[in-house]
């Protein structure tokens, strides 16, 4: 489905097709971007991802989603310099994440450990335009360090300091991984933080909206989001599509994986989207970095399997609009860098946090509370029945 | 807004006209409950909470809500002991509580408390129709104990443990006041619960049932119903609510406050709601046990007060549909009854987590992620400028 056809300022109320799942609902006006289903396009702030991509970086490609353009040199240093200086979180926190249990989902203790860092914020409840930019700030910082903090922890691993001198993808990866990345995973890895910091309106980024609809705080907002996007249906869908990859030996191997799913109906994962209907341009994008990346790492056959599924879902089901989405080949690359697959939805979250914060900061503006209806479809009019007679 | 007209079975997609907020969207079908707004009613399952007030009891409405049937004697005896199995919690829940500063809001103590209980939960991500089940029981017990010690906590007491030979709603006061409830304060704050446990498509309930689309998990899923909750356009109300009252000295103040808000057209506390155009029978209830209540604790000039608002509000503005909502009463009752305000919103959530939690599995049986859309109203086609042409 494209974006739908807009001319003028739109007037409230209008009537537009509903289906289930609220799809076509239209929750809100937005300058901040949109997909293009039709023509397989992503936009933020009106540049296409591809440019930002081959160009931007995530603080930079932040700062655009956020303030509406593109920033000077110094309003760009003075933005990372003030991402940096929020880097540190509470001991609080670290000692709550200390209580999770290593088996626990990490997005869970992520959800957790973001509520912690808000109870712990004096400011948390200001709920003023400032105050919910400031708190953007933050949690687009410390999104970072709670995550890495995570990932070390459920390796048994002691979480390791923020590096001010790192930029802020290269920073995430060594609080994850306990090493400074190379060139080419620091690149590519901003490069996938990019493409995942927003995406229209997506699940997690409308229940953001939503809980911050009551006017609630800016914490209580995200973590709604992250709860969101734990789910194998929205952000979770990454290490899924990575684990049948993981399963299959070789490309015949897929071949076979794809005819069975077709003749059994199944779902194939990392494949198709609600929105799109031509190829996902995130999965373009890191379907040529998996591609180097899984040869320098020495493993080639998991792009090769990948890449025979695309082929034959493609000739299978590219006419009604089924491609890749971006979850089918960022797992891979994810993977080729040495990420444990449990991480890979933090990840999204890391990233997706400046998405979150730059459409609930525009949405408070001009809030109105979400307040939609069910159909109810129930018994009527009943009268209460006393224990005895029942 | 009276509920949807509803003739046979709903076909998807369907055209409504929707507002801001997503006013009159319909996000789904339920057999669950609903608002008639211009009869002023509130129906569970199909009976009247106007009965259900009277006759019903917070556990047996649950049931009711979760099962959509009366239960017998037999069921709702092992419902009931089912609650009490689940009533305790871990310690590490009541560490991380211990961590959360005296002076944070305690809603986003509760989302922290709820987040590590699911942390802790080995089965939170087994996501089947048992699975969500059994966790509902878990929360819609502990919901009650994680808040109960919420509040023992921020008074610098220390947290009470459940007792199994209370009710649900008497082992809930308990665990906050430290004292086991009277028979008035009981009964009325059963009724309470009773009002508050589901109220249709409201925001918190929205966001719980949006969560779960994505196939998260239930824990997750209710940590953002918490988060919704908060907000004073929701949950958060009832708190602001009664700090109008207490700040007015006696029933001319009252009336001054009223015109005066009239005249700078400011709103006023607790009244009117989107669905209701009719007496809110949530806050006729109440109204009732207010007068009852704050006499019997020695503040009937608390009720008074408020009765003279109400009074001038419904003369300037009854015609229009605006009349006192649930928040408006509420806060009196549990104030005389000696409930620190701060406290108000999460007895909303240990209450309104039987209706997340009905509404949640509902959708569940037949899910679909939820995933609306925004007008993009931005600029397009934008070419990425270097930094240096800036």
């Amino acid at each position: 489905m494209s974006q739908p056809k807009y001319v003028g300022k739109m007037e409230w109320p209008v009537a537009v097709q509903i289906g289930k799942g609220l799809e076509g609902a239209i929750t809100s006006e937005t300058e901040i971007g949109y997909v293009d289903g039709e023509k397989g396009w992503l936009v933020y702030r009106g540049y296409n991802i591809f440019e930002l991509a081959e160009n931007s970086t995530f603080e930079e490609t932040t700062y655009l989603l956020l303030y509406g353009k593109l920033p000077t040199q110094k309003e760009l240093d003075e933005f990372k310099q003030k991402l940096v200086s929020y880097r540190e979180i509470p001991g609080e926190v670290i000692d709550t994440l200390r209580k999770v249990p290593k088996t626990t989902h990490p997005m869970a203790a992520l959800e957790t450990g973001i509520g912690m860092l808000g109870c712990l914020d004096p400011d948390a409840d200001k709920c003023t335009m400032e105050s919910e930019t400031e708190i953007s700030f933050k949690l687009i910082a410390q999104m970072a360090t709670v995550a890495g903090a995570i990932g070390r922890l459920r390796q048994g691993k002691e979480p390791v300091d923020p590096d001010p001198t790192l930029e802020h993808t290269a920073n995430y990866l060594y609080m994850t991984t306990g090493k400074k990345p190379d060139e080419l995973m620091e690149k590519v890895m901003d490069v996938a933080m990019i493409l995942h910091a927003d995406h229209g309106m997506n699940n997690s980024t409308f229940t953001t909206m939503c809980i911050h609809s009551t006017l609630s705080d800016m914490y209580s907002a995200i973590v709604g989001g992250i709860g969101s996007l734990k789910g194998p249906l929205h952000g979770g869908a990454n290490e899924q599509a990575l684990a049948v990859l993981l399963k299959l030996k070789d490309e015949e191997d897929a071949t076979r994986y794809v005819k069975d799913c077709i003749a059994n109906k199944k779902k194939i994962m990392g494949f198709g989207h609600r929105v799109y209907k031509a190829y996902d341009p995130r999965a373009k994008v890191l379907g040529k970095f998996s591609q180097d990346v899984t040869e320098k790492k020495g493993m080639g056959h998991l792009y090769r399997i990948a890449k025979r599924i695309e082929d034959e879902v493609i000739a299978a089901y590219g006419e009604k609009g089924i491609f890749p989405n971006v979850d089918f080949y960022s797992g891979t690359v994810y993977y080729a860098f040495g990420i444990e697959p449990a991480m890979f939805t933090p990840i999204f979250a890391v990233s997706r946090i400046s998405g979150w914060c730059a459409r609930v900061l525009e949405y408070f503006r001009d809030n109105r509370i979400f307040r939609p209806r069910a159909m109810y479809v129930g018994p009527r009019d009943l009268t209460y029945v006393p224990m005895d007679k029942r």
